[in-house]
């Protein structure tokens, strides 16, 4: 026997519940498919119905809770999804109490078992952080890039909420003054050119500026989007690496900016976007590198800088011997190791954190 | 008998010295002429000699110890000055312990008082915590805008150092990316926009491009510089006034991307250039208010919006009354108040903290 948690991750479409043990291994995970943007009623249904079956499967084991990643602006302490910009009719729907009470009711949940909710970005920054690329890392920071760009800083292994719940809008970071006008009312947001939007953004204004390759693929692809611009980046259209080089620019800026307000351990880059690596990260870190005094610091990073610069124009002779050491730790920036399911993971393993916390508390 | 520390601000052309007790109050404060820019031994020479005459002074009192804020990149665990870009020859100068060195030999600190060191922007953070504008707030930054912009972040009441002790580098945080140049290598760095150094550049720039009241200003007035452009801006000269609000414009921009990543309850403008802040606060506020979402969140926040936008066009009517309430609580954007003294009195203040620590390690 031993202990587990439920992990919800609710995205746009669809909907997705795991069964993880405490020391982070993956019992099961269902997809279900639902149209989340229908209201919370019957997605709240349908989750609990999965989390039930779950919960019943694994009855041998001890249950520690459920946790919810929601794609908003969430109230952790009341259990409230606050804002959601892509989902109408979830504005202030106390999830937390009516997941507890149809839980509760049908006699799954125990008492001591907790239901927590919180945003889906902190919720993949801590699933990274407990099990994935940062494991181990005291301090570190995640971007999630999909639609928007969601953030989690993480300080002395936890999650960071400044004093409204609000930290981490890294998305919402000026990188462009007088740049694209984002929902949010301010101009060059960080997500306005670094996120699955910006490159279908940055697609169809290429297009309408006769970028035939990229024209030819929309109206020959149905499925169109972020992952053929990718390929048709990989396969060197012109069109399409100017895309992810705009993208990689604005995204080295805000990860520069970040690391010299809050010099962490470590960066990382999750989200479906992050999949598109190869096509930013090159001017990512150049950009990081030239932007960046705190990065530039160590050694280790000056010599990365140096080996990015030399790919980016081969021709120049390595200056790696010219980098002084020193015994300054270096800043890593890496990818996200969980893929989609790190939301699942940081959702589960906060709710055994709030299990353990309760316990602790009623002795 | 109560316990006092010596704060230490060393400067670029002059140096202070001040014996503080451990209630925040003064209790002298000296000033020395010194070239400090002639490196190192000198200056420190001098140093020791004020500390000498204060401790001898109030002797009657319990010496915690001494602090000192330095000009530069600072490491503080070995007490060390790394980089000093205005102070030639002070680079991988060992302060601490030629400060030790001298103080002990002559037998005026006592064994358990304690030298620390300390980033001078650092140093001003943690005063204005202690007994200035951040009294009693726990999660706060400070911006001092001098020569260029010094940073220093407040987390649960202390100083958050990051990594490498490089955290808070808010000078260079990328605000134009294609912007003007910066000695760290990057372009469109804050400090390059909000600092004593951009409003002389933006003056020169001015005069080139045919501003003929800074022309005469600065051909007539030996001593041009800042304040001269600030009464100019104050006498409604346009130049003037122009310079400044570029100067708010960037200002804000960067406290709106450290109000979406943090989330702080507070954040203190201070250093030489905040005496100008009725000549950029305005356009500040407006920039801080359009771009940072985390700060329009509050009622009160907003509604300080809809007023400094108000007063920007004062035709408009109040729209205060259509401010929802919300529990959420506000970001303050406010002034310093202790003035330059504010390095002093948070210097002496981490000598004393550092003491107790020593204490307490030494049970």
């Amino acid at each position: 026997m031993s202990d587990f948690s439920i992990g919800v991750d609710l995205g746009g479409t669809n909907l997705r519940v795991a069964a993880v043990t405490s020391e982070g291994r993956l019992l099961e995970k269902v997809s279900i498919e639902t149209k989340v943007s229908l209201g919370p009623e019957p997605a709240i249904d349908k989750m609990c119905g999965a989390i039930q079956q779950l919960i019943a499967k694994y009855k041998n084991n001890n249950l520690c809770g459920v946790g919810l990643g929601l794609p908003g602006i969430v109230d952790i302490e009341n259990g409230i999804m606050r804002k959601a910009a892509n989902l109408p009719g979830w504005e202030n729907y106390p999830a937390r109490a009516e997941i507890e009470r149809r839980l509760r009711t049908s006699g799954i949940l125990q008492n001591h078992a907790q239901v927590v909710v919180e945003n889906d970005a902190r919720a993949a920054g801590f699933g990274e952080h407990w099990i994935g690329a940062g494991r181990g890392v005291r301090n570190m920071a995640m971007l999630t890039l999909g639609t928007g760009i969601g953030g989690c800083v993480i300080l002395d292994g936890k999650i960071w909420y400044g004093m409204n719940g609000m930290a981490g809008e890294f998305g919402h970071v000026t990188v462009e003054p007088d740049g694209q006008p984002c929902g949010c009312g301010n101009r060059g947001c960080a997500e306005r050119y670094a996120s699955a939007s910006a490159i279908m953004r940055m697609a169809r204004e290429a297009i309408a500026s006769g970028a035939g390759s990229l024209a030819q693929a929309a109206s020959s692809d149905a499925e169109f989007g972020v992952k053929s611009i990718f390929q048709l980046a990989m396969q060197g259209d012109e069109h399409a690496r100017k895309i992810f080089r705009t993208f990689g620019r604005y995204l080295g800026i805000l990860l520069a900016d970040l690391v010299n307000i809050l010099n962490l351990e470590m960066f990382v880059i999750g989200g479906g976007v992050a999949s598109a690596w190869e096509s930013f990260a090159p001017t990512m870190m150049n950009e990081l590198c030239a932007r960046s005094i705190v990065f530039g610091a160590t050694a280790s990073n000056a010599a990365s800088c140096a080996a990015a610069s030399n790919a980016a124009s081969p021709k120049k002779e390595t200056v790696d011997s010219q980098v002084p050491a020193n015994s300054l730790r270096q800043t890593v920036i890496t990818r996200a190791v969980l893929g989609s399911d790190a939301g699942l993971y940081g959702a589960a393993h906060l709710a055994e954190l709030a299990n353990h916390k309760f316990a602790k508390d009623m002795k």
